[in-house]
């Protein structure tokens, strides 16, 4: 199932892609949200589906669609997850996760445009397979942490380097500025990718190719993020898990190459849809 | 004002003190959350109170707290923002702010056991003064910054010291685990506070004064640390900034001593009221 979010910032219904048309599931009367997993929505949806799907209204196709998902309790991002990626970044092959935090504030729908934030330089991009987790999981082994998953979404993890790497300590004030986090189209439940360590993820800027590889190049799988991240928290049904990117961020580039007003970002990863971004530079102008 | 929360994990309902009682508001009819918050609700409710506080219930003084305030969208903290501490620690007293994030899934009442992880050998303790945001703050000028508060509360920003340091990475690792964040007792509204740059604030472990300084010795204050955020990521209502911890804990005392199974913290600022936290190591036995 692919389920997705429609209409105007802040005020998003829920909804359905089904066979190549998005469908209207405000009647089903819950939005796709941390209860909603909590409470087998997804199984509850895929019932209720059965009955009413040819009833639904269709949605216009040039409708705004927001993230997947309703506001999370957290956005955890794993770094240098790819050996190209920590080479490009300067930065050795970590021998454990790391992680860091991306603030939900910062999460904005597929097709958004991309906020170049005030006294930024440096806004870079990162497509990232992103993991949604679907029941509360607290020091889950490796062998049943897909238990725990819902799905997946595309996500860019969209990063300002200067602000993550020379303002002082920690990695999150470069990643946290608002539309920092476009997430889906779909959230694209777990029975629909049949491989998720075998998707081709890419990242076009302007048409031009940056970033083209393939989840099976993940240093740290699936299993072992989920596993690892829930011995040092919990998580909770809803929250997002973006596994790292691939080579060929603007910071890798010689010369590097950030983000400027007008740049068009197009991306995506095999069977979780596209997205498309434009850059706007509205605070430095 | 002083608002609180009591009532079972997960089911708390909505209270407040006065005059030494603590009053059941579940007829007001909302929580203190994010929407409460973003709606005027601290005005809402004290007009409320002048009609109704002589008739509401009074709450058991035995009854447990919560925090005071429902799971907010994040908390920010500031490392090392007392001179001592960043001694203490052996880092550089930082020329900005230093931020983190700690998971909201850690949040706990005031008087809830500290949980020692699994495989912790060295989790410590952090009295600290939180600022809860009371709107929107995006972009804030450091003048208008009290305008964005809606009040304070005691955080005991509880800290895995390996998981922090040396399991590769960022510090989120070391401050995200369950019952890492007691909150409250109270969320102090910001008219109560005379001067927030000077409240006593202290922390003893079985009896004995550990950490004992002043919010006057905080070196970046509250306004610099909403504008400095702000302009990093947009703060929501109910989100906590943990201001940071002064010197005084388990890390930095020669030789190092961190929590065991019955250790008792308790801690308090100055207007803010206490809490009592018991260490349980229940993962480890």
């Amino acid at each position: 199932m692919k389920l997705l979010r429609f209409g105007e910032t802040g005020r998003e219904k829920p909804g359905v892609k089904i066979k190549d048309k998005w469908l209207d599931c405000s009647g089903f009367g819950e939005d796709w949200t941390e209860e909603f997993l909590e409470n087998d929505g997804i199984q509850r949806l895929e019932k209720w589906l059965e009955d009413e799907a040819d009833n639904l209204a269709k949605i216009d196709p040039n409708t705004r669609l927001g993230s997947p998902i309703k506001r999370p309790s957290k956005i955890i991002c794993v770094g240098l997850n790819y050996s190209l990626h920590a080479k490009e970044s300067g930065m050795p092959v970590p021998d454990s996760p790391i992680l860091f935090m991306k603030a939900t504030s910062s999460i904005c729908g597929p097709n958004d445009p991309i906020l170049i934030p005030r006294n930024s330089t440096k806004t870079d991009w990162e497509v990232e397979l992103a993991v949604v987790i679907g029941k509360k999981a607290t020091y889950v082994n490796k062998e049943e942490a897909m238990d725990y998953v819902a799905g997946y979404c595309l996500h860019n993890d969209v990063s300002e380097r200067d602000f993550q790497l020379h303002h002082g300590g920690q990695w999150v004030k470069g990643k946290s500025a608002d539309h920092f986090a476009p997430l889906g189209p779909y959230l694209v439940t777990k029975d629909e990718i049949e491989n998720p360590h075998n998707l081709r993820l890419w990242l076009k800027v302007n048409g031009q190719m940056m970033q083209d590889s393939s989840t099976s190049d993940l240093i740290f799988d699936i299993p072992t993020l989920v596993s690892y991240i829930s011995q040092y928290m919990t998580l909770l049904p809803g929250d997002v898990i973006s596994t790292g990117t691939p080579s060929g961020v603007g910071l890798g580039l010689k010369p590097p190459r950030y983000l400027q007003h007008g740049d068009v970002v197009e991306l995506g990863i095999d069977g979780l849809g596209e997205g498309r971004q434009v850059a706007h530079d509205v605070f430095n102008q």
